[in-house]
């Protein structure tokens, strides 16, 4: 890639991003789109425009307003693992500036007037390698440095300088997500997950006894003082199938009564009562009033819920329960202690939130999570490894060069000039980002499958996947295919020189990357932050489809950051910029720019957008105790007497890896007892609510008074929550 | 190795096992020796002669007796450990019966009449190796099948066969131990263990408060209802080197007094008053009446140690401590909980028994204890490899032929057949039992080390890595060492061939190993049955050391069965004998005599003699879990183009063992709530002398009494254990 082309790239990026930011500026200011950019400050129903004068909503304004936003005000709009998330963007940030401030101003001049590029004689023996053209972006990284040239101590001590930042860094960041979370978990508000464990893996009662009974009588037994009530999961399918036909009912006949009211005109003040068929789709069969068919069937309807409700909490008793404690320690230490003399009876675990359940997955037994977690991670494995075919084909293959040479018919197109331009610019970054879009849904669904009871860990475990996909896949394989298309022949003839060769083209994807990092950079944030695809949706939803109220706010209501694709992403791009940091120093401003726009984006969504993504980002940091680690892999690689000088960055990052895990991570994955005792003599929960938060809605009885008729998969109180 | 010597080999042990079977027979009746043979019944104060009658004192006697003993009464004299190693050695006698019943009429006959070692023409291509002579012993063997013939089907079947033989043993003994140990448990016997946790890397309180207000403030917080009293850790070396001292004085008055006794004979009734001199080992020095000076002497050190404590007590309190609870499920619920934010803070685990603290370890931080135990490991490393070196050399060398053909100047020595015969059998086996006997010492040092905390979990440590140690030595190197020794020009001729050299050689080293379990099958267990060592040593001591009835009883106590050297030894037996269960089905019988013998002889030993070392006998099974995997690791190298038929062994000998550690390991390492919790409402134990049992006798003060002045370092009760 010459250096036109890479300007042009990073150029048109540039004036795609100015653009967007342009629209976002002017749509953001029209008073009909506000549902789109400031849905939080309308759920707590204030008025966006009030108070701030409309300065406030210029570009300038938005990036004064998301720094000054403080740590607190983010968790109480979107939860710790928003500002979890935000404490790893700022923490890659500083990591890239503390490197870049070093790195930059020392390895750039050392670096251009190294000399090597410019002169390399095409060798005498082998005719098939050409002399190579060298564009000056790759003159400014390693790869222009002779070998075994004094200026690799540069880069060497470089090596050093990055690792050092990066721990300390990462341990700053460790630390104040420790204190974040225990912050966080010791507010005085009642979470019912706090109150709970999850029960899995109940013996079968015997015949007389009914799963609840033999839960309650262990439970008590075991927690005399401080177990509450447990609620059996059951097979509530059916049910919820009821429930769901009753509330669609219900917002069918809202919606019928909405259009009704809006045929009230003056010329027809009697309006025109809605219809629809009752055949298939609404296309065929009988005609009938919505209002009144849609209310015969509730009436219907809710005798027969009632009754499944009845037999559900009777018959559908499923082996796994959730057991409420009368206070937080006694919740925290339940689920952490081993209960049964075999670990495959009553197993505990902390309670996922309510809203989180996923209902299907709590029955399953140890041995069928076991199972099923091994198949997906082999279809997993199989994934990542069979998606790097393509793309490693891609990647080696629209390299233009390479068309012409294997394709030359194409000659024609490709050599206009503009065109050229084009297509080198993007077809590969194109290529990879479309075919990077289809795998999340997917990884979601196996991760589900695993049998992990709640959604947040599930999306935990689906970016975790996503992760390693993209690793391996973008990064490495891109790297090394495109490494290995080009010196195909090479190394048909002198297999022995594959290492050389490694060394020397690895300096030569940096361009690539810089090229993806920018285009992600400018074209993402470019696109997340004008919002211009929730915008079009939302005024199409409106104008089409919304009848009430209610639908409206459906329509802007925000979902999540998407944490699932977002967070490995991230990942990737700090796993590129820290790996190619020395390599090819270039790369740090534009990782810069992208974790600083990235934490100035983040952070004015998720002060106003809601996100209840539970806790999962702690898995991020470990991801980025790795990257030191590539350094170390990549480095030696290039011929360097003193190379050897790197050996001890191994050894030191894994210690610093397994010091930060053991010190920090136990409190990520259990509950300190230090962090939640200390609220619990103050209060006295209202442990009612909390119990009840954790039935299902389709088995909730429409009066709440009648809670103590559907004891059958719920036990009686036995103590009362300590009084003040 | 031909026929006669190893009959001869055989037989000798043979001989020695009878003679040293009468032997016992002959001493066990005599009154006189009574201490060293029944010393647990006498501790119980019970004549062992006594409603027996002299014929259960015969060879049949005691078999009849060691069989008809239960397992209550093995627990109830020698613990838990003890029974779980007799389940240990009965699991492996059910297995190689089990797989002897088949594999004994099966296999013989198929390997016997297999022909394939009765003709091997020398490779004409190369002439350096010759034909080889093959005894009766190696023709029993799958070393005498021919290659691809159908008669290797038996032999891959019996592989079948003794998996599952062992997969089903192992199981039910599973099941059977983890029953045990919850019936132990679960008995209503107070130990003050069960009540207790240990609490490490306290962090360092502010400079106002003792670290005694700091453990005891927080775990009131932590756990208000069930924190008894704690007790800081100190570092008491110099009490305890003045207490030392005292009780030495107190020693010397007693035999002084005894002595002085036995001189007032009818002609001089005063007798004479022993006296010494106190100069450099009582050599020179100016001589003194022996009971007035150490009289004197405990005086003048009574006040300094009362000094001392209140010292070390005040100012040598160290970060670690004992927190006492009032009741068991407190104490095993608190050893299970994540206490601090970060995780080397406040570490807790269960505490150890009174007796078995290590206490120069408890104050040891996590990080340090990491550390050394990195260390540790490393140095173990090294032990298990370079130690190979000698034993390989000595194990290619001491084959007779070698030695021959190396040195020939022997060969006059070693034609003579009686001594070639002699040397045939035993030399490399003696060379290896001397080799083995230096190391266990060294193990067990190396384990204390690595911050155990704990007598009994060092004990465990040492054994794990003397197991590690013969089976990398002794199995693996023996095997392979002397085969390479044997072939060492061919396979520097043809590098090639190593794999098929070592499928050929694997069934030679057979023999080996066959005369190695039946050396030590009837030595060892003639001599360990016969107690002939302690014997003498015992009339020694009686005769020239021994004073008073104190001393006496001192030289006949029974000390433990020896674990970390007698567990890892018949863990190698079984090893040995079950990998070359199917490749030489002779061995089987050796392996049965070997195991049942030992059982009897163990059930013997324990209902006798009293061992108080802590369990630890669990880990054993995890090594017998990984026997299954030998098999498919050996028997491939045989070329049989049906061996792709093993290869499922391999996963299913891997899950059934991942089952097993995931189903009953956790209880093994922690304590289940449901096991301790039945008996908590209904006792109300002692406390007080649960938490006097863990101060260390240096500390504690002459009157049980004053034991509330001493509470700088313990803390004050603070709730009272639960009232029936």
């Amino acid at each position: 890639m010459d250096l036109a082309s890479f300007i042009t790239s990073v150029l048109t990026s540039f004036v795609i991003f100015v653009a967007l930011v342009l629209v976002f500026t002017w749509l953001s200011r029209r008073p009909g789109n506000a549902p789109v950019y400031y849905p939080n400050l309308l759920l707590r129903g204030l008025d966006p425009w009030e108070g701030r004068g409309r300065g406030t909503r210029s570009p300038v304004g938005w990036i004064r307003d998301a720094i000054s936003a403080s740590e607190p005000d983010v968790v109480a709009a979107s939860g710790v693992d928003a500002a979890v998330y935000l404490v790893f963007l700022s923490s890659v940030l500083s990591i890239l500036v503390y490197s870049g401030i070093v790195l930059l101003p020392v390895l750039l001049p050392v670096a251009a007037t190294g000399g090597a590029l410019v002169v390399i004689p095409p060798n005498p023996n082998n005719s098939s390698q050409s002399t190579q053209d060298f564009s000056p972006i790759e003159r400014l990284g390693v790869g222009n440095v002779p070998e075994r040239s004094m200026r690799l101590w540069a880069f060497l001590l470089s090596v050093y300088w990055v690792s050092f930042v990066t721990y300390f860094v990462l341990w700053k960041s460790y630390k104040h997500v420790s204190n974040l979370r225990a912050t966080a978990r010791s507010t005085p508000d009642v979470k019912p997950e706090e109150f709970a464990v999850l029960v899995r893996d109940i013996p079968r009662p015997s015949p007389d006894e009914t799963i609840k009974d033999f839960v309650d009588s262990y439970f008590r037994a075991l927690h005399p003082n401080t177990f509450y009530r447990s609620m059996v999961v059951t097979d509530h399918t059916k049910a919820d199938k009821i429930y769901q036909e009753i509330e669609g009912h219900k917002l069918k006949i809202a919606r019928a009564e909405a259009v009704y009211a809006n045929s009230k005109t003056e010329s027809n003040p009697e309006g025109t009562k809605p219809t629809h068929r009752i055949g298939f789709l609404g296309l065929i069969g009988k005609k009938v009033d919505t209002i009144e068919y849609c209310s015969e069937q509730i009436k219907e309807l809710l005798p027969k819920l009632e009754a499944e409700q009845k037999t559900t909490l009777h018959e559908k008793q499923q082996r796994a329960a959730i057991v409420v404690f009368n206070s937080r320690s006694a919740a925290a230490s339940a689920s952490q202690i081993l209960h049964a003399q075999v670990y495959d009876k009553w197993t505990v675990m902390e309670a996922p939130e309510p809203c989180q359940i996923l209902w299907p997955n709590l029955p399953r037994n140890l041995y069928e999570r076991q199972i099923r977690q091994s198949v997906v991670y082999v279809i997993v494995f199989l994934i990542v490894f069979f998606y790097m075919v393509p793309i490693a084909a891609i990647a080696a293959v629209t390299t233009l060069e390479n068309l012409e040479k294997k394709l030359p018919f194409l000659k024609v197109v490709v050599e206009q000039s503009a065109i050229k331009t084009v297509l080198e610019a993007y077809l590969p970054q194109i290529a990879l980002i479309v075919f990077l879009a289809l795998l999340p849904t997917l990884l979601m669904f196996l991760s589900k499958q695993e049998g992990i009871p709640s959604q947040s860990h599930a999306v935990r475990a689906a970016s975790g996947k996503y992760f390693y996909f993209i690793v391996f896949n973008v990064f490495l394989c891109y790297t090394l295919g495109s490494t290995l298309f080009k010196s195909l022949t090479t190394i048909l003839d002198h297999p022995s020189e594959i290492v050389d060769m490694l060394a020397k083209s690895l300096p030569g994807s940096a361009t690539f990357f810089l090229t993806f990092v920018a285009l992600k950079f400018f074209v993402g944030y470019g696109l997340e932050l004008s919002r211009l695809v929730p915008l079009i949706i939302f005024h199409l939803k409106r104008k089409y489809l919304c009848k009430t109220e209610d639908d409206v706010k459906a329509a802007w209501a925000p979902g999540d950051l998407g944490y699932n694709t977002r967070v490995p992403n991230d990942m990737l791009i700090a796993t590129v910029v820290l790996c190619y940091s020395v390599i090819a120093p270039l790369i740090i401003p534009f990782g810069v720019a992208y974790f600083a726009l990235g934490w100035l984006i983040a952070k004015n969504q998720l002060r106003e957008l809601r996100t209840n993504v539970a806790t999962h980002a702690h898995e991020d940091h470990h991801g980025s105790d790795g990257l030191p680690d590539y350094h170390d892999r990549l480095h030696p690689l290039k011929k360097f007497n003193y190379a050897p000088v790197l050996v001890p960055l191994l050894p030191i990052s894994i210690i610093f890896a397994y010091v930060c895990h053991m010190r920090f991570y136990p409190a990520f994955a259990k509950t300190p007892l230090e962090v939640v005792a200390q609220h619990d003599l103050k209060e006295s929960p209202n442990m009612e609510a909390i119990y009840t938060s954790y039935i299902p809605p389709c088995l909730k009885p429409e009066k709440l008074e009648d809670l103590d008729a559907f004891e059958d998969a719920q036990s009686h109180t036995t103590s009362r929550a300590p009084s003040v």
